[in-house]
């Protein structure tokens, strides 16, 4: 039995014009001065950022405002939001969008309050103890860094992309309501289903020895975004089928799929940050392209997960050896990735690496995981460059 | 789709050894003066509340002790902590023990932080708006009270049993360490199974358009309790069994189970608690006591959720017309109640009501909910007494 520490403090609004309920949210804190925090246009154009402000100006506190956050949020803008908050005393920030923009808040919050340079978080060279508070207005299901502790931040100077992991990073609470992502265009909503799902799988496949509660109900989320996936491609404006995207984001990276668990193996995520650092590939579409390849290097050291998976999740029949009933769910994985017309290798994402760009970004990966990294079977920098080559 | 708010801070600590912790938590916290709140003899016994102190004074606060905690525990109990807390200057309750340590443990925490009378809480007379934040140090996995909002006391004044939600309860932290659970005997152990599943049954039998994502967790829970109450009750020193139970008992409890659903059922609690009032009967007990009787005289308003229970949970074979198979699953799950040793009948509690007992228990019933309760089906006094008739 694994030991663990869940710690999910993030207050949960959920449901139909749940934004509404901001007024009151952020009158009853005490904060006096916003940072709303957004991205490069759908909350503007919908109204919904003018909407918020509202809200806010009815709780009688004052706004300050920056927008223009990108996906693979960048270090220069986390700089200019850090300014900001010192500048105006801001006590608060709302992040209004996605998971880049929620990312970019956290890593403002951690640079306002606890001086320095911020990328050293980053680095690892210092330990975060204290950040302004963030609160969400989530508009995409995907990243689940609304009730997460993570962020991942591009350094736009150095090209290297780097997470960091922090219990204080938690959002205070977020306001999901998944009317606000019936008009996220079918890619990206795809790139969601992909992450969330991938977020959920990256836990799922590991050696540990796992609670079987922690396994069901990550097969349970699992199923359910395969599902809702193909509900909102049909029909993209499927309510129901947005609000269960939106709530198995939120369970998907708030920590209750790790419970148990040795914690995952996590090399997808690490191997795609490397392409999006490179290609600016968006995230969910960075892990498709990759995990095929990846499952097809490490199945035969971790069968009985992956056989477990096929059959639990992808709904394979159970007639053959585990050895062709995990392959047969490997396949039956990326189909449907396919299906929801994401990529399923790198060249599939429109870029065409040479083999020496394939080697830098093993060299890359290398760098950023410390040389080795892994659970189903422990990849080093010659596995890495095996995996891309794969996938290319 | 229905709105929920989604509320689960407690943190938890969750493993082997786990309660060695609590030094390190209670230092950084900067409590000054602890209750040690028990029950009546094991934690004792067991040398855990020695072990609990030792960690304390080495956290450098001032301990108060107030042991006695019976089960259903009572308002003459909650009383004397309170006083003790104000004249003490407590500023942390810790909860050693099961659910009702817990609760007796909310309940001092409203009242020596509330003024005024605590009972005013149960009745619904008052709003609690604050509390001395509360701990656990579990002891037995059922009542999921570790996490949950909700607190059960007796006033042992006048016979009353109720039941208070409030968001301020939920405890502060959680010290979850499944080796601790393994001496319950098997008979509380049994019934704790039964408490977590019921727990689960209640929000998941209900009338409401439910979130997949919950329905699918709710009977991966439900299943893995099944499972492992199975090899507790052939081993019951199977730790791992015993961590399956110790983490679905908090997951079952802590809200997870109810989003997007319309709250659930709750009739079957509702009727136990009148029957333990009366007789002081275990908690789990009396919801296994009264459940077939209910769900025969429910099942055929809420066919669809009954019929999902049998095939998904109870592993009914899907040949037959809805309602048969909702019948075999309700019979399905009576009998693992009684494969546990758990009575299924008001009589099997080893009590002979009179029908004059019944008709009490009913109009109590109906006092205590307003009248009417349920979602499934909303029942009445009278409909209370049919069910009380048919489970004796």
């Amino acid at each position: 039995m694994n030991s663990f520490l869940y710690n999910a403090p993030t207050k949960v609004y959920f449901g139909q014009n749940s934004e509404e309920k901001l007024t009151e949210i952020i009158s009853e804190s005490g904060y006096k001065c916003v940072l709303v925090h957004y991205g490069c246009g759908s909350a503007v154009k919908s109204g919904l950022i003018k909407r918020v402000k509202w809200a806010l100006e009815h709780a009688g506190v004052k706004i300050v405002e920056l927008g223009g956050v990108m996906p693979n949020p960048r270090l220069s803008l986390v700089y200019e939001g850090i300014k900001l908050c010192l500048s105006e005393h801001v006590d608060f920030i709302l992040a209004v969008g996605g998971g880049s923009v929620i990312d970019s808040a956290k890593a403002i919050g951690m640079g306002a309050a606890g001086g320095g340079d911020v990328w050293d978080y980053y680095e690892e060279k210092r330990t975060p103890e204290k950040t302004l508070p963030v609160g969400v207005v989530l508009t995409v299901a995907a990243a689940g860094s609304e009730m997460s502790k993570s962020s991942v931040i591009t350094n736009d100077y150095t090209q290297v992309k780097r997470g960091r992991n922090a219990e204080l990073s938690r959002p205070v609470f977020a306001v999901l309501n998944p009317e606000l992502t019936v008009s996220v265009p079918p890619y990206p909503t795809a790139c969601g289903c992909a992450d969330i799902f991938m977020h959920t799988l990256e836990r799922y496949l590991n050696r540990g020895e796992n609670l079987e509660v922690t396994d069901r109900m990550a097969e349970a989320l699992m199923t359910t975004v395969i599902e809702a996936s193909k509900k909102v491609c049909r029909k993209p404006d499927d309510l129901k089928a947005r609000a269960e995207l939106m709530w198995a984001g939120s369970l998907s990276h708030n920590g209750l799929m790790s419970c148990g668990t040795d914690g995952g193996d996590w090399c997808t995520h690490s191997l795609g940050h490397e392409i999006s650092a490179l290609y600016d590939a968006a995230h969910g579409a960075s892990l498709t392209a990759v995990w095929g390849a990846w499952a097809r290097y490490v199945y035969k050291n971790c069968l009985s997960r992956f056989h477990k998976f096929a059959v639990q999740v992808m709904g394979v029949r159970p007639n053959g050896t585990r050895e062709e009933l995990a392959l047969k769910g490997i396949e039956a994985c990326v189909e449907w990735f396919a299906s929801m017309g994401l990529p399923t290798s790198i060249r599939a994402l429109g870029v065409n690496p040479s083999a020496d760009d394939l080697k830098l970004m093993a060299k890359k990966w290398a760098e950023n995981n410390g040389g080795e990294k892994g659970s189903c079977k422990k990849i080093k920098e010659s596995d890495a460059l095996a995996i891309y080559t794969a996938a290319l």
